[in-house]
């Protein structure tokens, strides 16, 4: 099984996702947004690119949710922390997000065989699907400004690690794959904190987000898996599998 | 003190170097033949782009040296490997080259205040260099095809484990820097073996070039540290040092 970390949304080319499953990653915060809000029961969310296109598609009874430099959209019903994605607010109701990188990273991923979401959240219950599809894989970490993140990375670093458990195959990574995933071996017993040291996890703390931050780096609170199904993130149920 | 880590060639911009001292990075296998060249005698190395560039400037008793697709240029003296610039053929002489990704790094970081190379064979000296120079640092590995390596990664590693030994100021990273210094760490103690693992160390040692590969993991080797003066690559000597 082959495993390529790509490093920003900007970096994903269709070649690194065609005839493959891809997982894109942005900690802080959309994929930890997503995984929440569907937890919490949203029927499925639909990430777009651009503020326009989330209030046109936006329908009676649907929530907006997303961020522009950090901030809460005007008119949205929710900003970018997952915290604010509660049952009383999303369940059995569907949502429309936009983002800065992360539904950039979803919408670049589109030609994949499958497009999954991964966070800390649920990165081991990630790992146990992606071995089940048996695909080569493509992990997208969204990033900030074109450049890598330490959050996305260790993130991936974390999910080729239980990939290695859960795969019948043995696993081969490109070159961004062996750095992160050494980078998370490196740092594993104490992850947490270095985490706190990444530059996002400081400006959200600086900014009054601490318990985003710590919400954020909560390992494997859920088993729920988002998986993209014509524009819609659903949750992911193994009997829907489809035959490529 | 701040580091900040640059990826590949292609993702160096003018602020990431400007004030700075800039070190490049291309361990498999050009800025470890450079600093190969220096030691064996070389006066000096110019870095060019092009292969008609390099023609060009080329006169009478200077050596050339370069690929294209990892293989010597026709009518050049050597090819990339560190191996062939042997004291016979470099004693006393001046040099140009021409490489792929490092040399185009060289170029790129043309508006730094220094710009120093560093591979695993002078990686500790290149650190005491920077430590004294005292300026904030951008790390620029050369990568390839636009994507970072696993070798030029750990070396940045290697680099700002050094550089937080010497450095007088506390140390600051970006999320690359941390991540690196951090996969660095993890693999310390079997930096050789794993970076055995990475895809050009493979690709080398499938092509015949395993002892390019051994040498080049060779760990400081040299206390030269080559600098770029007027288009020039040569020896560092502190006595030189500008006043910027």
């Amino acid at each position: 099984m082959r495993i390529d970390v790509v490093a920003s949304a900007s970096e994903i080319r269709t070649e690194d996702v065609i005839h493959r499953s891809a997982v894109v990653i942005d900690v802080f915060r959309t994929t930890s947004t997503i995984v929440t809000a569907l937890a919490q029961g949203a029927i499925c969310i639909t990430p777009v690119e651009t503020v326009p296109k989330a209030k046109q598609l936006g329908l009676e009874g649907m929530f907006l949710g997303g961020e522009r430099f950090c901030k809460k959209i005007a008119g949205f019903d929710a900003g970018n922390s997952p915290l604010e994605y509660t049952k009383e607010l999303v369940e059995g109701r569907k949502g429309i997000m936009t983002t800065t990188s992360g539904t950039r990273a979803l919408i670049k991923a589109g030609k994949a065989s499958y497009i999954f979401t991964a966070a800390f959240l649920n990165v081991k219950a990630c790992a146990e699907v992606l071995a089940e599809v048996d695909l080569d894989i493509a992990i997208l970490c969204a990033g900030q400004q074109d450049r890598l993140t330490m959050e996305d990375s260790l993130c991936a670093g974390m999910l080729i690690h239980y990939i290695k458990q859960s795969a019948v195959q043995p696993v081969r990574l490109n070159d961004l794959g062996l750095v992160v995933h050494q980078a998370y071996l490196g740092c594993e017993a104490d992850l947490r904190n270095k985490l706190k040291e990444s530059n996002e996890a400081k400006r959200l703390t600086k900014q009054g987000h601490e318990k985003d931050v710590d919400y954020c780096l909560t390992e494997n609170a859920f088993t729920l898996v988002p998986v993209m199904e014509d524009h819609f993130l659903v949750p992911w149920k193994a009997k829907e599998k489809k035959i490529i």
